[in-house]
Protein backbone atom coordinates (compact mmCIF):
# COMPACT_ATOMS: atom_id res chain seq x y z
CA UNK A 1 0.00 0.00 0.00
CA UNK A 2 1.27 3.21 -0.64
CA UNK A 3 1.43 6.10 1.82
CA UNK A 4 -1.24 8.22 0.55
CA UNK A 5 -3.81 5.35 0.72
CA UNK A 6 -2.48 4.22 3.76
CA UNK A 7 -2.87 7.39 4.96
CA UNK A 8 -6.56 7.95 4.09
CA UNK A 9 -7.11 3.91 5.40
CA UNK A 10 -5.90 5.27 8.92
CA UNK A 11 -8.35 8.05 8.85
CA UNK A 12 -11.26 6.10 7.41
CA UNK A 13 -10.57 3.47 10.50
CA UNK A 14 -10.02 6.69 13.42
CA UNK A 15 -13.46 8.35 12.51
CA UNK A 16 -15.21 4.84 13.85
CA UNK A 17 -14.76 6.57 17.40
CA UNK A 18 -17.00 8.99 16.53
CA UNK A 19 -19.49 6.22 17.28
CA UNK A 20 -18.22 6.54 20.65
CA UNK A 21 -19.30 10.14 21.65
CA UNK A 22 -22.31 10.33 22.95
CA UNK A 23 -25.14 13.36 23.02
CA UNK A 24 -27.52 14.96 25.19
CA UNK A 25 -30.47 14.34 22.61
CA UNK A 26 -32.43 11.13 23.34
CA UNK A 27 -33.87 9.32 20.38
CA UNK A 28 -37.57 9.01 19.02
CA UNK A 29 -39.37 6.60 21.12
CA UNK A 30 -38.00 8.00 24.46
CA UNK A 31 -34.84 5.85 23.56
CA UNK A 32 -31.64 6.15 24.36
CA UNK A 33 -28.60 9.02 23.86
CA UNK A 34 -27.85 9.28 20.15
CA UNK A 35 -23.92 9.59 19.43
CA UNK A 36 -22.55 11.89 17.14
CA UNK A 37 -22.19 9.41 13.78
CA UNK A 38 -25.76 8.71 13.96
CA UNK A 39 -26.41 12.44 14.33
CA UNK A 40 -23.87 13.45 11.53
CA UNK A 41 -26.12 10.93 9.12
CA UNK A 42 -29.31 12.23 10.42
CA UNK A 43 -28.31 15.85 9.41
CA UNK A 44 -27.22 14.66 6.14
CA UNK A 45 -30.20 13.52 5.07
CA UNK A 46 -32.38 16.04 6.67
CA UNK A 47 -30.08 18.57 4.86
CA UNK A 48 -30.83 16.66 1.35
CA UNK A 49 -34.41 16.09 1.73
CA UNK A 50 -35.23 19.77 3.18
CA UNK A 51 -32.67 22.18 0.56
CA UNK A 52 -35.42 23.44 -1.02
CA UNK A 53 -36.08 25.38 2.21
CA UNK A 54 -32.52 27.48 2.13
CA UNK A 55 -32.36 30.61 2.12
CA UNK A 56 -29.38 30.95 -0.44
CA UNK A 57 -29.19 28.55 -3.17
CA UNK A 58 -26.25 25.96 -1.92
CA UNK A 59 -24.21 23.16 -2.83
CA UNK A 60 -25.65 20.54 -1.26
CA UNK A 61 -22.76 18.39 -2.32
CA UNK A 62 -20.64 20.59 0.28
CA UNK A 63 -23.86 20.48 2.84
CA UNK A 64 -24.01 16.84 3.24
CA UNK A 65 -19.99 16.22 3.56
CA UNK A 66 -19.79 19.02 6.21
CA UNK A 67 -22.65 17.69 7.88
CA UNK A 68 -21.05 14.29 8.08
CA UNK A 69 -17.58 15.80 9.33
CA UNK A 70 -18.81 18.86 11.42
CA UNK A 71 -18.48 16.63 14.82
CA UNK A 72 -15.01 14.51 14.04
CA UNK A 73 -13.44 16.33 16.30
CA UNK A 74 -15.72 15.56 19.08
CA UNK A 75 -13.26 12.07 19.22
CA UNK A 76 -10.76 13.87 21.59
CA UNK A 77 -12.84 17.45 22.66
CA UNK A 78 -16.10 15.21 23.83
CA UNK A 79 -19.60 16.36 23.32
CA UNK A 80 -20.35 20.08 24.38
CA UNK A 81 -24.19 20.27 25.35
CA UNK A 82 -25.11 23.31 23.45
CA UNK A 83 -26.23 24.98 26.67
CA UNK A 84 -23.02 23.75 28.92
CA UNK A 85 -22.10 27.70 29.92
CA UNK A 86 -18.63 26.04 31.62
CA UNK A 87 -17.83 23.28 28.73
CA UNK A 88 -18.46 26.00 26.05
CA UNK A 89 -15.67 28.36 27.07
CA UNK A 90 -12.95 26.06 26.47
CA UNK A 91 -14.40 24.09 23.30
CA UNK A 92 -12.69 25.89 20.84
CA UNK A 93 -9.45 25.05 22.15
CA UNK A 94 -10.24 21.62 22.72
CA UNK A 95 -11.90 21.38 19.44
CA UNK A 96 -8.95 23.33 17.69
CA UNK A 97 -6.02 20.67 19.20
CA UNK A 98 -8.69 17.72 17.49
CA UNK A 99 -8.50 19.01 14.49
CA UNK A 100 -5.18 19.07 13.98
CA UNK A 101 -4.80 16.00 14.96
CA UNK A 102 -7.51 13.77 13.29
CA UNK A 103 -7.39 15.83 10.35
CA UNK A 104 -3.23 15.67 10.39
CA UNK A 105 -3.67 11.67 9.51
CA UNK A 106 -4.66 12.46 6.00
CA UNK A 107 -2.53 13.21 2.92
CA UNK A 108 -1.76 17.02 2.83
CA UNK A 109 -4.21 18.29 0.57
CA UNK A 110 -6.96 16.39 2.10
CA UNK A 111 -5.97 17.71 5.69
CA UNK A 112 -6.44 21.18 3.69
CA UNK A 113 -9.84 20.48 2.05
CA UNK A 114 -11.39 19.08 5.34
CA UNK A 115 -10.00 21.56 7.63
CA UNK A 116 -11.34 24.42 4.98
CA UNK A 117 -14.81 22.77 5.26
CA UNK A 118 -14.96 22.43 8.92
CA UNK A 119 -13.75 26.04 9.70
CA UNK A 120 -16.64 26.80 7.39
CA UNK A 121 -19.16 25.37 9.06
CA UNK A 122 -17.62 26.80 12.17
CA UNK A 123 -17.31 30.36 10.98
CA UNK A 124 -21.09 30.58 9.85
CA UNK A 125 -20.92 32.66 7.17
CA UNK A 126 -21.60 30.99 3.09
CA UNK A 127 -25.13 29.83 2.45
CA UNK A 128 -24.06 26.24 2.64
CA UNK A 129 -22.99 26.87 6.49
CA UNK A 130 -25.67 28.55 7.27
CA UNK A 131 -28.13 25.69 5.80
CA UNK A 132 -25.61 23.11 7.29
CA UNK A 133 -26.02 24.78 10.84
CA UNK A 134 -29.88 25.44 10.32
CA UNK A 135 -30.25 21.48 10.33
CA UNK A 136 -27.69 20.78 13.05
CA UNK A 137 -30.14 23.04 14.99
CA UNK A 138 -33.09 21.42 13.92
CA UNK A 139 -32.28 17.38 14.13
CA UNK A 140 -32.02 17.46 18.47
CA UNK A 141 -35.12 19.89 18.23
CA UNK A 142 -37.28 17.56 16.04
CA UNK A 143 -36.23 14.49 18.13
CA UNK A 144 -36.44 16.26 21.66
CA UNK A 145 -40.14 17.53 20.33
CA UNK A 146 -40.95 13.66 19.78
CA UNK A 147 -39.91 12.99 23.03
CA UNK A 148 -42.08 15.71 24.76
CA UNK A 149 -39.48 17.79 25.55
CA UNK A 150 -37.25 15.67 28.12
CA UNK A 151 -34.21 16.99 27.51
CA UNK A 152 -34.85 20.26 27.73
CA UNK A 153 -36.82 19.74 31.14
CA UNK A 154 -33.82 17.45 32.18
CA UNK A 155 -31.16 20.24 31.76
CA UNK A 156 -33.81 22.89 32.80
CA UNK A 157 -33.19 24.70 30.13
CA UNK A 158 -34.43 28.37 29.21
CA UNK A 159 -35.81 30.00 26.89
CA UNK A 160 -32.76 32.48 26.25
CA UNK A 161 -31.12 29.42 25.68
CA UNK A 162 -33.02 28.08 23.75
CA UNK A 163 -33.87 30.94 21.02
CA UNK A 164 -30.06 32.04 21.62
CA UNK A 165 -29.48 28.86 19.45
CA UNK A 166 -32.12 28.19 17.80
CA UNK A 167 -32.68 31.78 16.86
CA UNK A 168 -29.41 31.04 14.31
CA UNK A 169 -31.46 28.85 12.05
CA UNK A 170 -33.40 31.45 10.70
CA UNK A 171 -29.69 32.95 8.61
CA UNK A 172 -30.10 29.37 6.92
CA UNK A 173 -33.80 28.82 6.48
CA UNK A 174 -36.82 31.44 7.42
CA UNK A 175 -39.10 28.21 6.68
CA UNK A 176 -37.62 26.18 9.14
CA UNK A 177 -37.11 28.80 11.49
CA UNK A 178 -41.32 29.45 11.27
CA UNK A 179 -41.34 25.72 12.38
CA UNK A 180 -38.70 25.80 15.33
CA UNK A 181 -40.59 29.22 16.76
CA UNK A 182 -43.71 27.61 16.78
CA UNK A 183 -42.19 24.15 18.34
CA UNK A 184 -40.21 26.23 21.04
CA UNK A 185 -43.59 28.24 22.08
CA UNK A 186 -45.44 24.96 22.64
CA UNK A 187 -42.92 23.42 24.79
CA UNK A 188 -42.51 27.29 26.92
CA UNK A 189 -46.12 26.97 27.15
CA UNK A 190 -46.11 23.29 28.63
CA UNK A 191 -43.67 24.54 30.81
CA UNK A 192 -40.94 22.01 29.47
CA UNK A 193 -39.05 25.25 28.98
CA UNK A 194 -38.24 27.56 31.69
CA UNK B 1 -47.22 23.76 8.52
CA UNK B 2 -48.26 22.58 4.55
CA UNK B 3 -48.80 19.12 3.61
CA UNK B 4 -45.41 19.21 1.81
CA UNK B 5 -43.55 20.09 4.32
CA UNK B 6 -45.49 18.05 7.03
CA UNK B 7 -44.91 14.92 4.88
CA UNK B 8 -40.81 15.74 4.33
CA UNK B 9 -40.46 16.33 8.66
CA UNK B 10 -42.66 12.99 8.90
CA UNK B 11 -40.10 11.15 7.37
CA UNK B 12 -37.14 12.38 8.63
CA UNK B 13 -38.48 11.83 11.81
CA UNK B 14 -39.35 8.16 10.87
CA UNK B 15 -35.41 7.79 9.56
CA UNK B 16 -34.62 7.81 12.89
CA UNK B 17 -35.78 4.00 13.85
CA UNK B 18 -32.74 3.63 11.76
CA UNK B 19 -30.58 3.33 14.72
CA UNK B 20 -32.04 0.62 16.29
CA UNK B 21 -31.46 -1.59 13.43
CA UNK B 22 -28.12 -3.46 14.59
CA UNK B 23 -25.51 -5.15 11.90
CA UNK B 24 -23.45 -7.80 12.65
CA UNK B 25 -20.63 -5.77 12.43
CA UNK B 26 -18.61 -4.78 15.68
CA UNK B 27 -17.41 -1.34 15.86
CA UNK B 28 -13.40 -0.99 16.11
CA UNK B 29 -11.67 -2.18 19.61
CA UNK B 30 -13.76 -5.15 19.74
CA UNK B 31 -17.02 -2.59 19.97
CA UNK B 32 -20.68 -3.58 20.68
CA UNK B 33 -22.68 -4.08 17.32
CA UNK B 34 -22.65 -1.04 14.84
CA UNK B 35 -26.23 0.11 13.79
CA UNK B 36 -27.55 1.03 9.68
CA UNK B 37 -27.52 4.49 10.64
CA UNK B 38 -23.79 4.45 11.77
CA UNK B 39 -23.03 2.43 9.27
CA UNK B 40 -25.14 4.70 6.53
CA UNK B 41 -22.40 7.84 8.27
CA UNK B 42 -19.07 6.19 7.79
CA UNK B 43 -19.99 5.19 4.20
CA UNK B 44 -20.77 8.00 3.06
CA UNK B 45 -17.66 9.57 4.96
CA UNK B 46 -15.50 7.23 3.03
CA UNK B 47 -16.93 7.22 -0.59
CA UNK B 48 -15.93 11.33 -0.25
CA UNK B 49 -12.21 10.26 1.05
CA UNK B 50 -11.89 8.06 -1.12
CA UNK B 51 -13.42 8.95 -4.23
CA UNK B 52 -9.76 9.14 -6.62
CA UNK B 53 -10.17 5.20 -6.60
CA UNK B 54 -13.54 4.37 -8.09
CA UNK B 55 -12.90 3.05 -11.63
CA UNK B 56 -14.91 5.88 -13.48
CA UNK B 57 -15.45 9.42 -12.49
CA UNK B 58 -18.19 9.49 -10.41
CA UNK B 59 -20.74 12.66 -8.91
CA UNK B 60 -20.03 12.17 -5.33
CA UNK B 61 -22.99 13.86 -4.07
CA UNK B 62 -25.19 10.89 -5.60
CA UNK B 63 -22.67 8.51 -4.14
CA UNK B 64 -23.17 10.18 -0.63
CA UNK B 65 -27.13 10.16 -0.84
CA UNK B 66 -26.94 6.69 -2.11
CA UNK B 67 -24.35 5.81 0.90
CA UNK B 68 -26.94 7.36 3.08
CA UNK B 69 -30.02 6.10 2.41
CA UNK B 70 -29.19 2.53 1.20
CA UNK B 71 -30.58 0.87 4.68
CA UNK B 72 -33.92 2.43 5.56
CA UNK B 73 -35.58 -0.34 4.16
CA UNK B 74 -34.35 -1.92 6.91
CA UNK B 75 -36.18 0.09 9.55
CA UNK B 76 -38.51 -2.41 8.15
CA UNK B 77 -37.34 -5.26 6.59
CA UNK B 78 -34.37 -6.04 9.40
CA UNK B 79 -30.08 -6.48 8.86
CA UNK B 80 -30.10 -9.49 6.58
CA UNK B 81 -26.52 -10.92 7.30
CA UNK B 82 -24.37 -11.17 3.97
CA UNK B 83 -23.87 -14.77 4.75
CA UNK B 84 -27.45 -15.40 5.97
CA UNK B 85 -28.83 -17.91 3.07
CA UNK B 86 -31.73 -18.40 4.53
CA UNK B 87 -32.48 -14.59 5.64
CA UNK B 88 -31.27 -13.85 1.86
CA UNK B 89 -34.18 -15.73 -0.11
CA UNK B 90 -36.74 -13.34 1.43
CA UNK B 91 -34.79 -10.25 1.58
CA UNK B 92 -36.06 -8.47 -2.06
CA UNK B 93 -39.98 -8.79 -0.81
CA UNK B 94 -39.09 -7.37 2.54
CA UNK B 95 -37.10 -4.29 1.68
CA UNK B 96 -39.56 -3.98 -1.70
CA UNK B 97 -42.81 -3.31 0.82
CA UNK B 98 -40.56 -1.45 3.36
CA UNK B 99 -39.27 0.76 -0.18
CA UNK B 100 -42.92 1.54 -0.62
CA UNK B 101 -44.30 2.12 2.92
CA UNK B 102 -41.30 4.24 3.82
CA UNK B 103 -40.59 6.45 0.79
CA UNK B 104 -44.73 6.69 0.56
CA UNK B 105 -44.16 9.05 3.09
CA UNK B 106 -43.09 11.45 1.03
CA UNK B 107 -44.07 13.75 -1.62
CA UNK B 108 -44.45 12.53 -4.92
CA UNK B 109 -41.68 13.76 -6.37
CA UNK B 110 -39.20 13.24 -3.43
CA UNK B 111 -40.70 9.64 -2.94
CA UNK B 112 -39.51 9.30 -6.86
CA UNK B 113 -36.58 10.27 -6.35
CA UNK B 114 -35.42 8.72 -3.32
CA UNK B 115 -37.02 5.12 -4.78
CA UNK B 116 -35.13 5.77 -8.36
CA UNK B 117 -31.34 6.17 -6.04
CA UNK B 118 -32.25 3.10 -4.11
CA UNK B 119 -33.27 0.92 -7.14
CA UNK B 120 -30.25 2.26 -8.75
CA UNK B 121 -28.18 1.33 -5.61
CA UNK B 122 -29.41 -2.18 -5.65
CA UNK B 123 -29.43 -2.41 -9.42
CA UNK B 124 -25.35 -2.29 -9.76
CA UNK B 125 -24.93 -1.08 -12.99
CA UNK B 126 -23.85 2.88 -12.49
CA UNK B 127 -20.38 3.94 -11.35
CA UNK B 128 -22.36 5.66 -8.50
CA UNK B 129 -23.66 2.49 -7.54
CA UNK B 130 -20.28 0.04 -7.95
CA UNK B 131 -18.81 2.59 -6.45
CA UNK B 132 -21.52 3.08 -3.47
CA UNK B 133 -21.30 -0.48 -2.67
CA UNK B 134 -17.27 -1.23 -2.80
CA UNK B 135 -17.58 1.49 0.46
CA UNK B 136 -20.53 -1.01 1.67
CA UNK B 137 -18.18 -3.68 0.93
CA UNK B 138 -14.61 -2.67 2.18
CA UNK B 139 -16.31 -0.37 5.38
CA UNK B 140 -17.22 -3.56 7.32
CA UNK B 141 -14.18 -5.71 5.80
CA UNK B 142 -11.93 -2.52 7.48
CA UNK B 143 -14.05 -2.61 10.92
CA UNK B 144 -13.87 -6.80 11.19
CA UNK B 145 -10.02 -6.59 10.02
CA UNK B 146 -9.21 -4.58 13.38
CA UNK B 147 -10.76 -6.74 15.34
CA UNK B 148 -8.92 -9.27 14.02
CA UNK B 149 -11.87 -11.23 11.60
CA UNK B 150 -13.86 -11.85 14.46
CA UNK B 151 -17.25 -11.31 12.53
CA UNK B 152 -16.13 -14.25 10.61
CA UNK B 153 -15.30 -16.32 12.81
CA UNK B 154 -18.40 -16.06 14.56
CA UNK B 155 -20.03 -17.02 12.01
CA UNK B 156 -17.95 -19.67 10.34
CA UNK B 157 -17.86 -17.74 7.25
CA UNK B 158 -16.01 -19.63 4.19
CA UNK B 159 -14.21 -17.82 1.76
CA UNK B 160 -16.31 -18.73 -1.12
CA UNK B 161 -19.07 -16.48 0.92
CA UNK B 162 -16.59 -13.79 1.80
CA UNK B 163 -15.23 -13.38 -2.41
CA UNK B 164 -18.65 -14.06 -3.31
CA UNK B 165 -19.90 -10.77 -1.86
CA UNK B 166 -16.36 -8.82 -1.21
CA UNK B 167 -14.96 -9.54 -5.38
CA UNK B 168 -18.19 -6.93 -6.18
CA UNK B 169 -15.82 -4.18 -5.15
CA UNK B 170 -13.78 -5.02 -7.75
CA UNK B 171 -16.71 -3.37 -9.88
CA UNK B 172 -16.07 -0.03 -8.55
CA UNK B 173 -12.68 -0.09 -7.72
CA UNK B 174 -9.93 -2.17 -8.56
CA UNK B 175 -7.60 -0.44 -6.43
CA UNK B 176 -9.79 -0.90 -3.18
CA UNK B 177 -10.15 -4.35 -4.33
CA UNK B 178 -6.18 -5.08 -4.14
CA UNK B 179 -6.50 -4.31 -0.34
CA UNK B 180 -9.42 -6.65 0.27
CA UNK B 181 -8.29 -9.12 -1.23
CA UNK B 182 -5.17 -8.89 0.82
CA UNK B 183 -7.11 -8.79 3.94
CA UNK B 184 -9.34 -11.40 2.89
CA UNK B 185 -5.89 -13.73 1.96
CA UNK B 186 -4.68 -13.00 5.84
CA UNK B 187 -7.45 -14.14 7.36
CA UNK B 188 -7.80 -17.15 5.31
CA UNK B 189 -3.78 -17.73 6.54
CA UNK B 190 -4.96 -17.03 10.02
CA UNK B 191 -8.06 -19.42 9.79
CA UNK B 192 -10.23 -16.60 10.82
CA UNK B 193 -11.71 -17.31 7.26
CA UNK B 194 -12.54 -20.98 6.62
Amino acid sequence: MDERFKKQMEVSLEIDKEKNVFRQTHLSGNGRNENDAEHGWHVAIMAYLLKEYSNEPVDISKVMIMCLIHDIVEIDAGDTYAYDSEGLTTQKAREDAAKERIFSLLPEDQKEELIALFDEFEEYKTPESKFAHAMDNLQPLMLNNSNDGGDWREHGVNREQVYGRQSKTREGSEKLFELTDMVIKRHIEKGNIQ
